[in-house]
């Protein structure tokens, strides 16, 4: 019988998701001739509608033209299936003939895994590749995607100090991450030292509160005239509500089928800019949203994130033949590894900064931290300090 | 008696405002070997209370890596002289011995520029060399620092549009730009045909409702299936006030010292949020702010920029033996020509998008606009059309 694949991308986004798809494609081509694999659209959705396209026809330069291009190229989907969603995806593997579904994405698409697998038995070896920008997968030591959305946030931060060298202020990057600070955290990577910005670094895992934020702004603009603040979209009060829910109005709060509130830097920042407005009378603040811009930026793709989700792709094939599970790139003596973990050690599970990446006063990355940040990403652009 | 050049950057930064420092000291030291390049801190205020830092020290190594380091490296300011101030200034560049002041900004530092050159006669040369991202000084085809920030704007709209062809619904881009387009046109740059995003682009120079937005949001949903805008921080409704002003509660506005609302993206971000979210229920919708990102970012520095840039301050101090005046970068068969304009033919003035750069409906780009952007932009990254 043809060996058939099916693969579908879920969740956000990454700048090097597609890689996974073309490594996928390659490596069932070179180790079954004959297979057939088929991309679904819109994540599972296409899978129990029988909406699939053919990537076996493609040629490797079209496989490699669409591995280079940002964002999910199969299209995505948020839906959490419930017992009757999955009969039906499992229907559309069967009525496929799939002998193998890869399913590229975050906690939520490995816990969808997880319940496929346990309803299915072993017709189908169902595998999780990762893939998420929070970096927040357990069992991983960093996640495909992450590298180059850390990228465009550690490029971001490093030309807004030097911005905020010549004209001094107070400035706050809202980034991306919702349980995880892997994101914003990168936003200090290539600081030297403590005259760098970002001065703050305020991350999902520290209990936040506002008076806490202007005490802390008033310190560093005492100490160095600006302040360049990166703060999570995910930042919490001490009562664990992310601290965007307890400044908007109820009324515009919206959350998606997962039950996560669908948080909005744009809200969080405008609460930011009331919140240093009252308090800080006089000084120039500025709040910009990063939002999706770090996920998918054409201009800083890091190359070992694209080589490394191109080998998630590549292994998730290899390894489909020992069964069901979650690819992981694990790090060991040096180098990164990938290994075939089981689907629950994964599912629904989420990493987040562990306690030695956060400094005690909880506004600030580690030596231990950044050291972790700085062997992911490319070393510090050669910017010259200012005379300012 | 030894030549001595000032020089100072004004307003706010771009990726390669420190190329036009470069140039110009490289130029007097194989001019006029001996003599002295000072660079003023924080524009004006430094010339003003005589805080200097001597240029013409560094190495070419030196002044490179300088060259090479985004935003203002001098520092800058926004300060707009009065007279008194201005007698400050000339006490200023007269204490220092300056024969040559040169001063790198937009239409305010040109108009600062031409009151000194009124006040001070012949004594010293007052040079102005262009720089904004606004891309808005009269007698210029184009200014140093637009295209990196362009560069930045198209990367992230090609990059943000593809994302949406994963997981449809609206997305909202504020781009920066008080009174002119060109940067926010810029996000259309690479758009290929009507299918791809921006699907909108909402500009300064086109009077804008909020009821025309949901209108034109409703329709490119019916006809895409998802709708992504480019919209100006600087959109003005029908009487001519920012669409901000006209949202934002009267006590959050903040003018500068030139009279100038403090426009912030993040309040206009949630007036446009909660518009959406009232006439369109259930449409998934994102604003981000993109503020300060494009204008420094080190990832998408225009290499063509960089070389402009810099060859504006050669000519800066190329043209300061004629006399005073502005460097202007105009476009003559097919390549951009420096020439030496009147400091009063650019002093204070705004150039805005023509209006055939713009649709009749007023919310694109023409071809012809487009054709200006394609020329200063480098082509189009490769990117496969997504299969959804």
């Amino acid at each position: 019988m043809t060996k058939l694949f099916v693969i579908a991308q879920g969740g956000g986004p990454t700048a090097v998701i597609n890689q996974t798809v073309a490594g996928a494609v390659l490596a069932a081509r070179e180790k079954y001739p004959d297979a057939r694999f088929l991309g679904a659209r819109h994540g599972v959705r296409g899978v129990a509608s029988g909406d699939f396209v053919t990537l076996s026809e493609l040629s490797k330069t079209d496989l490699m033209r669409f591995a280079n291009t940002p964002n999910s190229g199969l299209g995505s989907t948020r839906d959490k299936p419930d017992e009757d969603y999955c009969q039906r995806i499992l229907a559309g593997l069967d009525h496929a003939g799939a002998s193998t579904f890869i399913y590229i994405g975050g906690n939520d698409t490995s816990g969808t895994m997880a319940i496929l697998e346990d309803a299915a038995g072993d017709a189908i070896h169902f595998i999780h590749a990762p893939k998420t920008i929070d970096n927040d997968l357990v069992e991983n030591d960093h996640t495909p995607g992450f590298m180059s959305a850390a990228l465009f946030v550690a490029n971001a931060f490093l030309s807004v100090d030097l911005d905020f060298r010549a004209m001094p202020g107070v400035y706050v990057g809202i980034v991306m991450g919702r349980h995880a600070g892997f994101l914003t955290a990168s936003a200090a990577a290539w600081r030297r030292d403590e005259s760098d910005g970002p001065h703050l670094v305020y991350l999902p895992e520290v209990p936040f509160t506002e008076g806490q934020l202007v005490g802390d702004i008033k310190r560093v603009l005492d100490r160095h005239g600006r302040c360049v603040i990166a703060m999570s979209e995910g930042v919490q009060t001490a009562d664990h509500r992310p601290l965007a829910e307890s400044l908007i109005p109820a009324h515009l709060h919206e959350r998606d089928d997962h039950g996560n509130l669908q948080l909005s830097g744009g809200d969080l920042g405008q609460a930011l800019k009331l919140a240093i407005k009252d308090d800080l009378p006089g000084v120039r603040a500025r709040v910009d949203t990063f939002g999706y811009l770090p996920r998918g930026f054409l201009g800083t793709v890091s190359d070992i994130d694209r080589a490394e989700a191109f080998a998630v792709g590549r292994y998730a094939v290899e390894a489909s033949e020992e069964g069901s599970g979650s690819v992981a790139q694990q790090y060991e003596n040096g180098k990164t590894v990938l290994k075939l973990v089981p689907l629950s050690a994964v599912a629904n599970k989420t990493k987040r900064m562990p306690d030695d990446f956060i400094t005690d006063d909880g506004c600030h990355v580690t030596d231990t931290g950044l050291a972790y940040l700085r062997r992911l990403l490319p070393p510090r652009p050669d910017a010259w300090t200012p005379f300012v």
